[in-house]
């Protein structure tokens, strides 16, 4: 049977995929997808590149446009025993670029695997790509590799498909990039000089700077006092050129700061704690106790300047990042080898929360890769707390079964209002209307059930809906 | 589409509200349901007082019974913005009882947030007892508000709505509550004084007696010497007042002691380690390392009371309680910020079971807010040991997506006949009904689909239907 | 109602049971379980004694075959009240091995307890044993145990119902059994002498060869020594005993070792520090940390022999065995006292994966019994690294319920492809049939499910059903 995967049918996107298959709650999911099908995309939070959009420039081939980017592609590939140098993944630091061939080569080697993808969303947004963006017909083989190839090459070489076009297409009305705080952010400024009409904000990631166990984070300091003009040469200082870089961003449209640790255990340390551990630090001296100590001290700073400059603040920790040094060495950051580890919110963010949980117009929404939070945790914390959302399942479990596992585990203690609406948190700029379309589906799909079980009605199914995509995103991060 | 959420239909309660949507599955489960919706209630566990029944007051506005006491709809209505203190929340503790302005102006609060509610066991509740128990036809709303409220209000006044007249209507055969043990449980007494025929049991809860890093400690304990009458100045004394208290909760009726500490760690003292440390509490010197044992030590000690008297042990551990303090200084214990964490049962009560497990008529039931907990550890400890019952869903995850989990997750390893029986552990007592009705149509649902799939033949499922209504909770509280 | 349990309506499979009750998905599983309810079994892991094949002996009795070699029944039957004495638990040890009345009074205590079981699947395998196997038509119940027993031990006498006529009937292509280190194999040697056609494979448990915590581990290795003829005095003699047993099991056919400790923290000790602890552990002075950290360094080791001999390494940790004393004292292990405790893979295995993670040939198989790591960090682990599979629900999660949790929390982010098959591991070599064809119902009815929701197509699907079937347990063992 081994041979039935090569079958080259017609390929098309059914109209119901992903809704429920019990008949009634397909034909109520329905018509709550109807009604919000073709609202615009709202992305306050992701990955895309700021130039793609300010310089317009066209896609280069449909393996850099499409593969490398997206390490949920790459990582299963890597797993069924491809080298990622074969992707091209990691060009920077292996610097080895995929050339013409390369590309199609490497292209073909994803055709080849295209069953490794079955049942993951990575399958669902690819189809849903290649059929809608680049209209190819037929699924992905050995036999097909090159013809597809050669479809999407034809497209990229298309004006309609430089970024700024499929912007339009795909009805983006908002997109958020993430950024270092040095960052000039020049491409922002140059799209707001230019009177861009949709709306491509930059997010405040300061993660580095906050974790001086880092072998470079003298030299990091010293570059945020560089980018700040203020002197981070004491504790007083770094706090200054922080504010200073916040308060630069939001002057791009940033409406947000997002944070990845270890942990989010919090703890505030007194200014002269704080003021030694720093100088100890800069100084190579610190403990790796000190370290830690201070990085949690610091999201404290991070909430207490948030309720002051207003931005939002997102927390999505416990990964083990760069899990496998070789790979690291070889490849860099952000090629698959980041692993979840499991998580505590409650006694964790207490201290937090005690100062500023019941603060005027504080937003901490909370992302996790640990499941086992949704409703031990996040949602009593959601549920309670005026400044606590609970964020949508966003990294590894940004797929249909999970997504339906977390509006099960969520809603019940903290309702829809306290979710934050879809995060795409993508790198791979083609599947975000296909993510964002998938979620819509879910969200549709679960209330449909609630529907028809008689547990809501549908007036109160196609509100809710709606608010989902289109009045959640903007109230949680203040757009 | 905001306005579709005021839209006031007539309202009613659809026969098949909370049955799975498949009609095969829906067909089985409503005959079922058929077989067990009209059996009494028994409510083993819950925190009605016991002066309403005792003294059979009318309740005196809407919101004093349906809000107020209700803190999973408070909690919510403060993560929108609310004021506790507009809801009449911790009157006693913030010296703000509401008026009768005050009462109807919270009821309107809820009313136009009734929105916050879609998806959560509070609405359902909510929507059963305006529907079914107050006549109300109208959903919630800013529109519709005052008149509810006026509704309600005039029930209110007709004796039907007395507690008792209610206890009737609900058919309610037996309610137990929960006391302090320096209790004297007059309104316990005075009901089988006066031979009320349903029965209202208190039930023995000792947490804070057990607990010596609490401040308060020493003034309990002395408290508890004055209640039994027996010197608890040494720590013999005070194992003999405690029991001398279970005694007189036995003799008033009690059938179960109830516990939740932060964790369930056991382990025995010696006499004279506990002696050592009971003194140094009470002089104000044990350290927190030796509080935290005492009290771990004092678990088993309810255990092998549990043994010599009879009286069935339900643990619910593990929640960081009065997460805000600023919350809990203003309003008190008990207002919806407290806030599960992560538990461990298996190593943590090996002790406990290594002495007690098998123990002639011992009975202990785990239930837990940490749902990773019911595959891993509750369903092999209540499948293999006599004593070790699996408790159901009680507190956040008492609602329909969590219960069928729980079931999912614990039939497996337990099977039906090792868990607990519904219960309902409320305050809100005109929700009581609502809440049993709901769990017997979810047990259904559950049921039905096994039929549906062939995994139970249909006489089967009935049988074990009407035995968690009516056979598991007389066989696990010994009632 | 109590009696309807007692009904004897004449009992029958379904031949839909376990297949989703929904009418689109179940055409759809209906067809892709046509492909695959004929296939051969494999059976890469499990505990059925290789000399009932290599003697082909007749079974003794009902309770002997069906009942004390299963501690999922018998430990139902415990928690109900009854002394696994009487069920012929633990014979060896207990010295109370059942003589033909004591076998058919277990049978009785049994077969009265049927309703104890709704809901588990040793009811689905026990009644599908009986029905297929043994062709009983009647429920099992106080009425009808004698009958039953009867209809069993007549068959028990024919032929037809030797090990091997049922190895043919159950058309088991292969098993493995699990065997300890110092095994000499012979019942795997002689069949392979005969040329037996079926294979029969031994596992390697090095378990407790590798816990010098354990106060019988100088013997251990001294009888590894023995059964090597390498002096084990020093701990470069232990390893080079371990690796010629390895290699002796390797010569014996087998194509797997398994692991199951406390946990699964991984650390590489030095050469020196091996030795050290190594001699001292033998001299009865190492620490309780020392021993630990050999343990977790012998499982990098026993990764490292695996490199070097292709044997594919699988592991289970994290069970608290004989968590009651006095249970263990009058059963010995294995009796249904062990219980589950959570794990941590991300971290632990890190310093393994580091090593041998991309290492040519690697096959590491993470079975669990925590599924919180399911989507946390097995689907994750499996996802990117080539050596590194997500075993399937094997201990007390092999049920329906957990299975489709299984499949919902792991295919997303490692799809199919990167999963064990279906592993049995169990004594009851009757329910082997019953439990293979569940699992090939239940991933059908999930694969029927991404079907019918348009997620995959119904050709792939049958591709994927059949895989996990044939071509993953081939591919993930190396058979």
């Amino acid at each position: 049977m081994a041979d039935m995967a090569e079958t080259t049918a017609a390929w098309t996107l059914h109209p119901d995929r992903m809704l429920p298959a019990e008949p009634t709650e397909r034909a109520i999911a329905r018509r709550l997808y109807s009604h919000v099908k073709d609202l615009p995309i709202i992305s306050p939070h992701g990955h895309v590149p700021p130039e793609w959009i300010a310089q317009d420039l066209p896609f280069h081939d449909p393996t850099s446009l499409l593969l490398s980017p997206d390490h949920y592609v790459c990582r299963l590939l890597h797993a069924d025993g491809v080298d990622l140098a074969d992707l091209g993944m990691g060009a920077a630091t292996s610097g080895r670029a995929l050339d013409a061939d390369g590309a199609r080569r490497a292209w073909r080697i994803f055709c080849e695997r295209w069953p490794l993808y079955r049942g993951t969303p990575s399958r669902y947004w690819m189809e849903t790509e290649l059929v809608e963006i680049f209209g190819v017909t037929q699924r992905p083989s050995a036999q097909t590799a090159d013809a597809i190839y050669d479809q999407i090459a034809a497209c990229l070489a298309d004006p309609a498909y430089r970024p700024r076009a499929l912007m339009d297409r795909f009805d983006i009305a908002l997109i958020a990039t993430t950024d270092d705080p040095c960052d000039d952010l020049r491409h922002h400024r140059a799209l707001a000089d230019e009177g861009y009409p949709r709306r491509v904000l930059p997010t405040f990631r300061p993660d580095r700077y906050l974790e001086p166990a880092r072998p470079d984070w003298p030299a990091l300091v010293a570059a945020l006092g560089h980018a700040s003009g203020i002197d981070t040469g004491r504790y007083a200082g770094y706090l200054a050129a922080l504010e200073n870089r916040r308060a630069y961003f939001k002057d791009h449209g940033a409406v947000s700061t997002d944070h990845s640790h270890a942990d989010v255990v919090t703890l505030s340390l007194t200014d002269a704690e704080a003021s030694a551990i720093y100088a100890a630090a800069l100084a190579g001296t610190a403990t790796e106790q000190q370290c830690t100590a201070f990085r949690r001290h610091m999201l404290v700073e991070m909430a207490r300047m948030a309720v002051e400059d207003g931005l939002v603040m997102t927390l999505h920790p416990a990964v083990a990042r760069n899990h496998h040094t070789a790979a690291f060495e070889r490849f860099g950051a952000d090629v698959g080898f980041d692993i979840p580890i499991s998580v505590e919110f409650t006694r964790g963010l207490q201290p937090l929360l005690e100062r500023f949980g019941t603060a005027a117009g504080f937003h901490l929404v909370l992302f996790t890769l640990d499941e086992t939070t949704f409703s031990r945790e996040i949602a009593p914390l959601a549920g309670v707390y005026p400044s606590v959302y609970a964020g949508v399942p966003w990294w590894f479990i940004d797929a249909p079964e999970a997504i339906r596992r977390f509006r099960g585990a969520v809603t019940e203690t903290a309702g829809f209002s306290r979710t934050s609406g879809f995060i795409d948190d993508t790198r791979a700029f083609c599947s975000i209307p296909a993510r964002h379309d998938m979620s819509r589906r879910l969200d549709c799909g679960f209330l449909a059930r609630l529907v028809a079980e008689h547990r809501l009605d549908e007036d109160e199914a196609a509100d809710t809906a709606y608010d989902l995509v289109a009045t959640n995103p903007r109230k949680v991060f203040k757009l």
